[in-house]
């Protein structure tokens, strides 16, 4: 039984109330129920934190490393201005798979949510599904590990 | 039973053999081969086709539109620099889910790759994983589908 | 009697159903419906072209030099990222007059529509106008051919 | 019968003069007698004014609401420089049709001319054929009265 | 009882019928009544002047050192383009304090309103308030005023 | 009786002590003690609170929505680089105004501080005056708040 | 006896009040003293003219044609916005040497003072020298005269 | 006797008619006479083509790879807005050299000729010497070829 | 016996095991051991902290000033984008030297490491000698620090 | 009497040899020629140099500070390029006055000849007017020499 | 017999040493040998310089004008950097033919190579197939001289 | 006895006379004579060399490999504008480490200094703390030649 790490950036406390049109009217709660049924169908564990605080998600990304399987982050406004959290992320990618999240495409957006600093450090992204892009990134996430046992079995 | 049109751009009949460590080592009748595997689980049918000239895949893309349910696209090359391609994936997806989807993730690869005319004209985006990419793609549309067979019930 | 071609690029095809907000509800036959009731009052044949290909429009205006009077010309996205193109155009512009037509005025709308390519090897141009702008087109030719005219037989 | 506003900018009192290479060897006085003559036959009445001042010219161009049918503006200089100038044009065109004309191509010439300012509030643009540009202006403002009395009768 | 100059620069004599959704729907008349009772409760005169013409406006603005205690202004267009402008305005902030107003905040519009030629020449910057917007202005003045005749006095 | 929140960005806690060339002489406390008072005169309190972590502001500012009846907030340096706050802000100024406060006028200062990123999602700003920036703000709050009042009587 | 326009654009009439660090002490009558005194001894004619009103200058830069034998021209602030002074500027350059002057050397100071639109259609230009700029452009007008008479002695 | 393909993209078709003061006189037959004579001396064979379709030109140079010993490329204007033509170049030339040529220096032409897409993954590249360029580029293939051999033989 | 803050900004607690060929194998701790033992020698001591908070690191370094002799920072990726930090640096280096230090040299690396926002505010900078930087950077403080003494007592 | 260093940069020892339509066609001793007899006559000593060697020019451009009056500077291509040089020159400039001369203006050329690296550090720019502009430097140099005089002698 | 100067600029004496990958193993001997090899075969002679000295490449690169027959330069880093070394070339080109050549292509490397101040002034350009590059230069100016030669018989 | 190179550009000459509150007031031989000192305390010996000519400095640098252990560079002006210098310095550091240093913070200085084309072939920077800076690097190439050694002994 796996563990993956559910890691989101600020303002996403505020799902369901914040801007619907854009983000959906799922709350968090929401996000985190259907991503646990479906962790159960395929066997693996969800363990969710949300933080405003960017050293907050640092301290908790580097820990993923050596406790978790995969991490899905979805860092907010901080995918596009924090250097020291992509330093974070490049430390937790170079063991596990790193998925990058986000409800809306950022990059079809304002001109300051065009870059990700976490792209190049990262081993996939999903966007624009709304609340389906966490389930879609736990799907992978599955898909990555089992790869990965496979690798190992060989 | 609905159908999912999946279209790939320049170079892609090159898959396998062109830049495996960038692009993996399954070929496109490797990744046709998961994905209607796939589809007969989820109950849909796929549509393959791929075409190194814009103006094949301009005519194709037009045409999913009444058609199809969904339009999984990977547009390669042309992703950065067609804008007669953005215009009609923007035509399809007034209608039906538009999905891009890439191997790799692009823009963290050279500067010439970084910009996306067609994300502000697609639902949503899955990057790096692959021929996984595809696998995402597919669950997404098939989701995506449904959530219209739902709101449409209603 | 003078031979006018009329060139249109990708989408053109999807007149009157791709977003009529901007570009308006006639279709292509419409207009060149308009255009043949008009060229007619003023002498002239119209010969419409439409494709989606780079590569035929390429192969298309290279051939109007030596066989048609004036070329009315509405590229769609090529405009902005064909040199080929323009090089096409250039060798027509030479010896007949270009005039480039564009439905809406692309400089007002996305970034990657403001630069157009062709302005340097045209005549003249004319935006904005919907169906309308191709009809002033064709006024302009017809003025332009009979000044040709006037020149030559001073 | 309706009232045409035709409205030119800085060094436009020159034409005819000034580098007749670019800007052809007819004067304004030439241009207005031709406008006149296609009025007539139009069924209606150019106003024209000319003025060196950037102050002028938005007095005069408010003015035309409410007192002309359309508004035929080329704005010279100032159309690459005058924000306060765009936003008067933006009051007119709220009401009546303004169109922009200009001599030549300005994006095919230096730099500083590529960009207007004045392209996101007009109706339509025409361009590069010289005093016959104004000509294709009124034929391009007739139509948009007629077809505002045709919406109107509906 | 101090005298303050109230400048107001092109477009703003449409204010209450150009765009009321964002310059609002008073007029410079409402606005001059409102300012004028509240000078009067603070002690102060106001001194009116709107002009669309640039050069009128520096030479108002150049003649209020000497003979006004402070200057409110609102360049309007001229706040992003005018060169000429500013170099009147530092002139005047020399002496006695000039204070940028804005009914919007041009920053948040278009690029081309993004930057202000008169910010490192004022005293201080009130934006966004719409008619309220000058009303703060006419308070801050009437403090500056003040707290500058306390200076002298120490 | 009003409850206006007066949120205080990174080192702001240093005032008096830090540039007082470009910041002034006053401290946090005198600033708060003015407001207090011109408060009291206008039927309102004032709730301060200064942090230096951009979390710690984006928690703060998120309550505010609900809480408060107006923020007036400097957000100091995160002003130029915080999408997370900005997130924030946008949140909070759907419901209830929230007012920019600087104490100069950071676009006229070094490049790094020309933009602001709160802009877009605020109703006003005041900037340039020292600590005057904030009695104004507080004037413009009650201004907004008495006005949504009458807006709500009618 | 040749006539020689000295043309000073917008703030000039400022001169030995406005910023004397930057422009000297010397007034514009000051100025136009010594060139006149200067022009006697040269046996030339000078025939200043100042304005803050950009038409203004572009009517009398227009005139100079046809009427003076060279014209000195500092524009101020116009000097780096005034796409519309350039032009006519060029039609005068065409006929008679125009030269560009001032007090400082605006590519050294602001960046909005970095580009001359002027410098592509004068013959020359004298920047940095205060008030000595002018007697310098005065003998280089007068040595061009001179020459130009040569040449056409030829 | 190796194969050696020479494959010309858009426009080139026009060759000895087209800007002859800049391509030259001389026509593709010519050229391709040229080269044959040469490749007989050196002991090649030479396979010319021409397209004006991005999407022929990608397929044909996909084929190369496998089946000759060398490619002279010269893209034309996709050169500088091809990426999917980049990609398939890349492809081949990881197995046999590629070289790009051009008639003319197409960094020393317009902005948009400057960027060239394929640089970074041809072998060499030979610009400004017209037809030969051909020629050198063959004695450059037909170097590479022998010291290929060479190398395998060691 | 002076007092010396050691500060270091994101992810340096993962020393010695992140990237280790750009950062090194050495850990916090072996570069603390190697500073003290220095330290002693030159008669100081070193006060260190580490944070991944930015709002921790702005009060820690605000707090040095008053309570240390001098400064070593290395910001980590928060040299590249805190404004916050950077005027709390600006704080303390107008009392004590400040100096940055990092272990590579973030110019030489992603074009996203290239700027310093903090090199305006130090007094000096020590880059790429890996743990070596820190022990360089005790010297310059000891050295600083020593000077400073020298001035007083003169 | 005093004494005027004349240095030359990189290849103006083609001058009259090198683009006469440019230039001109006096070559540099005719310069000399004309420089010493106008020196003559203002009771001043030319000291020409030339090099195309940059370290020579500043070799020379430092020494002249102590020895010289003034410093007539061409500096031809370094003038774009060359920190180095510009060091140089402020060294000198903070002594005695340098005056920078070109025979064209750069500006209006080539963008890679619009930054002037020397603007900074120089006392004025004399620009445009060919072997004049050396003669017209002469006047400047002798003035300000003149000037300097007076002011010691207050 | 023509006179063919090969000219290097710097660090090219250190061919062979540094970087092989690069550069290639053979040295700047090697290269001077092959190069008098071919050159005795087409009837020519070889006159090779290198200096790693700006001026002294200049002084060299005049010279050539009136005394060689072709020029074949690579200037290395001064390709991108020195304006001064390209008007040199301009005047040697002008008369002779010059073919610039690079070991590498520079285009496909550092950002700082990319630009080329010597394109718009030389004849050719060789780039990428190491000291093959020299070989092929020395042809292309071969062929060149024989062309001009017949030129000039006609 | 370890042999250490000591490398100093353009106008560092100069040093202790050129902007004292920029460089300081110590001369280059002062500089010298605290290094041999230092020099002599750790067992090196110091090899000064000083030159303004960009080909010596290259010559110079070149030379160290083979002859010196390590190399101390103050570029100066070249720092930011040679190509050249960077080819010979990469060169250089591929054997023996190279320690870039400048007496100020270029970075923190005029725009045209905020690049150095050497930091990515140096092993380290030391910045801004004046003649101490030197004394820094000579520790640093001291500890370097040291850890080398160890390196070997291993």
């Amino acid at each position: 039984m796996s563990r993956i790490a559910v890691v989101h950036g600020p303002n996403l406390n505020l799902l369901g109330v914040r801007e619907p049109a854009i983000y959906g009217r799922e709350s968090l709660a929401d996000i985190h129920g259907a991503l646990t049924a479906l962790a159960q169908t395929l066997g693996h564990t969800i363990v969710p934190f949300q933080s405003n605080h960017e050293g907050a998600l640092i301290d908790h990304v580097q820990a993923c490393r050596g406790q978790d399987d995969a991490l899905i982050l979805n860092a907010g406004g901080y995918t596009h201005t924090s250097v020291a959290l992509r330093d974070a992320v490049a430390f937790v990618n170079e063991e596990i798979p790193v998925i990058e999240v986000h409800l809306s495409i950022p990059e079809a957006r304002e001109p300051f949510r065009h870059q990700s600093l976490l792209c190049g450090v990262v081993r996939g992204r999903i966007e624009g599904f709304g609340a389906l892009s966490y389930l879609l990134a736990l799907r992978a996430a599955s898909a990555l590990i089992a790869q990965r046992g496979d690798d190992r079995n060989e």
